[in-house]
């Protein structure tokens, strides 16, 4: 019981260093003991250990401040990775992420995800089969939907008409992996790598064929009571509206989803929509006009309720995000309470990467203590 | 430094069985040793502690399951209590509230509060004078606005119309007092001593001149980035409504606050709406039908996005919830996503007295490590 007890702290305090060193990108091992309240030898004996395994680094000499040069020390980079994966109804993507951060590679696979469970995962296997080596973390896939973390299954992805798949039966000579709603993935990689690193209130809205969010409170993911919080895409806001798929009126997707923005302006993608916005069409700039009113209704509902510190827009708002957010902010900042007068809303600066890469992640949590 | 551990570790173990203890409202030491994972003897010399302290006393003498019959533990009622104080616009309630849970007094004050701080506290004052026992805990003051719990101070209660108030000003001669939020407060009621002691993730929701909540998540109080989450009345769910005071439009509480409901019925008060509802007044039921879809957006916007176990509605909604409830289940099932099927809606069982108890609980809360 007390060595057990010992491995437990041992492992605590390395998970408590990995992620100083990885918050503070770089480091030295007194400013390690200031931060951790850790002995110095109790550091020093983990980082030795830490730098041994090729967790960490030491990447360069600091200046000194009176005694010796400081030895500075860093994640390890270009080693430990894991494999993001992002499946989508019209295909998959998949992100080499290492320790560090960095993003070695990320590419995508076309293909008609609907229905086609099997194919997907088939695709899937065949690229995480060159993926076995001992640096290897795993990989992690995001899905919008419905999932259990635990039971790795997912229960419902409304738009990929899946429900209720165990991924092990489907990738049945792999343990190595993890899985995370998609809106969820894109917060956590906006946590730990993007735009909310210093942020523990925060909220990330996806749009693509639904709008989902993945939800942050007091730094740590807040699932809801049954694992369904985040699904901000089915706030009313327009009672005497259109029916929604969920079976009620005027939801928020009803209006600001892509496939409804561009059917709404009688195109057939939102591609096409960014053009002809561009080019100064007016129909589509007044369809446009009502998905910001929309969409500032929904946030001013939840920056009410939540008092957040930032919501990040992501996924395909990436490509039309800009045609919107200037009336979004105009619409929150007039009819939200001033008390949220510090908000930020931003467009994610990863695109519409910030899921996959988030995924990525899923199987690095657990060496940074999260 | 090792003396200040011990003694942070002693006070953390015994604000940790004090928990263990109230949670069960009776529990023997070795169930306490099971569920705390203390030794033996620790917890030995921390009940004879408290109990000597009149903190806990034995209550009875439990059945034997093979070796001596076991001393049961309780919190003693009787001896120590704190001082619930609820400000309105129209009055000021008293609470007394044992260390055990128990409400030895409640009364009421009337008063016009509004712009009216300096008399509100000086009633305060004289009826917090006759409590400087030992055993008083001291008094917590609950306010319908946004409060500093810490600096305690008013930030802004724009109903009572007073804003940035420095509490200790105004009782100058005390210092045993907190402030809180007061649905917040009606929350930590709910949490410790009502209907969600078993709940984690549940949010109330108290009517009355304004609509407001307190929510908690995983377990703790959320109050947001700038302590103002919860303001749930500024949910739009009619933006082509009635403008509200907040300067936006069709917020909830423009249809669904107290003094709404009844000018909509053009009734002098809530109480008369009551009367000619059960007299079945066909104008009042019609205005009650349209509040209770508005709520039922409003609602639906909650489950959706934050997915809690429950909602209790309080404060004046106890005098006309029962009203409107069915009318409210019965929108919020069918129009909520069905992942919240074990949602429960819920009229607090305290009346509108809850949040004068659980202003009561604010100094107590240390005791139980919250």
């Amino acid at each position: 019981m007390v060595g057990n007890n010992n491995r437990l702290v041992k492992e605590k305090n390395e998970s408590l260093i990995m992620e100083v060193i990885r918050k503070n990108r770089e480091i030295s091992k007194a400013d390690i003991a200031k931060t951790t309240q850790l002995s110095a030898n109790a550091i020093s004996m983990i980082t030795s250990s830490l730098i041994k395994n090729k967790y960490i680094h030491m990447c360069r000499i600091g200046e000194s401040s009176g005694g010796r040069k400081p030895e500075i020390l860093a994640i390890k980079p270009g080693t430990f990775y894991s494999l993001g994966i992002d499946i989508d109804t019209d295909g998959i993507r998949f992100a080499e992420v290492d320790l560090a951060g960095n993003v070695k590679e990320i590419k995508r696979l076309k293909m008609n995800c609907i229905r086609n469970a099997d194919k997907a995962f088939g695709a899937i296997k065949k690229e995480t089969a060159r993926h076995k080596s001992e640096y290897f973390l795993g990989f992690g896939i995001a899905v919008a939907g419905q999932v259990d973390i635990s039971s790795k299954r997912i229960v419902l992805a409304p738009n990929l008409k899946w429900s209720n798949i165990n991924i092990a039966d489907l990738i049945f000579d792999r343990a190595d992996f993890y899985i995370e709603n998609e809106a969820i993935s894109s917060a956590i990689y906006e946590s730990l790598n993007g735009i909310c690193k210093d942020t523990d209130n925060f909220i990330c809205i996806n749009s693509k064929s639904g709008i989902g969010a993945g939800i942050f409170i007091d730094g740590r993911v807040y699932r809801g009571e049954n694992g369904s919080a985040g699904e901000v895409g089915h706030i009313i806001t327009d009672y005497y509206g259109l029916k929604c798929e969920c079976g009620s009126f005027g939801c928020l997707e009803t209006i600001a989803a892509s496939h409804r923005i561009a059917s709404m302006c009688g195109l057939p993608s939102i591609e096409y929509v960014v053009e002809k916005a561009e080019s100064g069409d007016k129909r589509v700039l007044s369809v446009l006009k009502n998905v910001s009113k929309h969409m500032g209704i929904a946030l001013v509902s939840i920056v009410n309720t939540l008092n957040p510190r930032k919501i990040i827009l992501g996924k395909e708002f990436c490509l039309y995000g800009k045609l919107l957010i200037d009336d979004i902010l105009s619409f929150v900042s007039k009819y939200s309470l001033p008390s949220s007068r510090n908000l930020e809303i931003l467009i994610s600066d990863a695109g519409d990467n910030a899921s996959v890469l988030g995924a990525a992640l899923l199987p690095q949590l657990r060496i940074f203590g999260k």
